[in-house]
């Protein structure tokens, strides 16, 4: 296979990344200069040999434990808990939570043959077990049903340890007009109104 | 920089890629195996060390001249240019068209200081001149106006040395309905029309 044929199957195995997006992006390496490609495959590399998920958090990081877990000030009486560490970098740029955070890897799916084991849930509890710190557990579960159910299912196991468990509202996002929000986040907006 | 955010930069001055996409995929790569990436800035670099312009027709090609202009089945007596390589690879993809290729690496765009010497347009004019055996060009430049400025001038240059110029069909695309057709599009498929 010719070296252009190779990368843009490398490129079209990326997600998005169909294979005329590849193709462009193929010859707009060509076109550029050398360097650009040589930069993007030295960084592509610098990632894979030296970011690892953290033993405790499962966020990607260069260190281990990561910035987040040995940051002394992070306040991590709280963890934010998120199936991917995509949703912890979403969480963190909102720059408004300075608590720790717990990465599931996923969420319970039986029908794809992931239960509990499958995910980082025996950490959380371990984290959040006898003698932890930990006072709050924030859900951050994604919305869609698989999301719920695993919210429940750490809901169930985490209640026992005495640590209060809580999940991020529900409602009307920002700058949305009433009349395209759809009938369900609607339900639990009037559901979960607050006094102003 | 850490290297999570080196590659993400790395990503989002592709084209057609966004910061939240170019975070996408580094989690993606985060997330798979080392292999994956090792794989796919192994197959950058394979490209940014081997795939080189052809010097005859512009088009990326690990040999020199490519497989295109060195292909004996090939029929160089019909041309077509294009102003990128990858429209070269569109065309190829149709399986309809045997003849040779000529990149010319953009339009001209006074404006951005783009005139015939920033082309491929000297080269052109070199396969085409006296004593070649190439006996028609067609011009595939983009439709929009530079592409067809770029058309009129190459023209105009091509004509004096006795060659057939022709450029692609304007008209309807295959399997528009023709009410979504856009003036200027019907306009051209009109004036264009074919004996059935």
């Amino acid at each position: 296979m010719s070296a252009i044929d190779q990368l843009t199957q490398e490129f079209s195995r990326l997600p998005g990344i169909g294979t005329k997006t590849a193709l462009r992006l193929v010859y707009h390496l060509m076109k550029g200069s050398n360097d650009e490609a040589r930069r993007l495959a030295g960084a592509i590399r610098e990632v894979a040999d030296r970011v690892r998920p953290c033993t405790i958090c499962g966020y990607f990081s260069e260190l281990d434990p990561c910035d987040l877990c040995s940051n002394p000030v992070r306040d991590l009486s709280t963890l934010c808990v998120v199936e991917e560490a995509y949703e912890a970098g979403a969480i963190e740029r909102t720059g408004t939570f300075r608590g720790g955070f717990h990465v599931l890897g996923g969420h319970l799916s039986p029908l794809d043959g992931i239960g509990p084991d499958e995910l980082r849930i025996d950490g959380l509890l371990r984290r959040v077990g006898p003698g932890s710190a930990v006072e709050e557990v924030i859900l951050a579960t994604s919305s869609g049903v698989e999301g719920e159910a695993t919210a429940v299912y750490l809901e169930s196991q985490l209640r026992p340890l005495g640590v209060r468990v809580t999940r991020l509202a529900r409602g009307i996002p920002v700058g949305s007009d009433l009349e395209y929000v759809d009938g369900s986040t609607l339900a639990e907006a009037l559901a979960g109104r607050r006094e102003m």
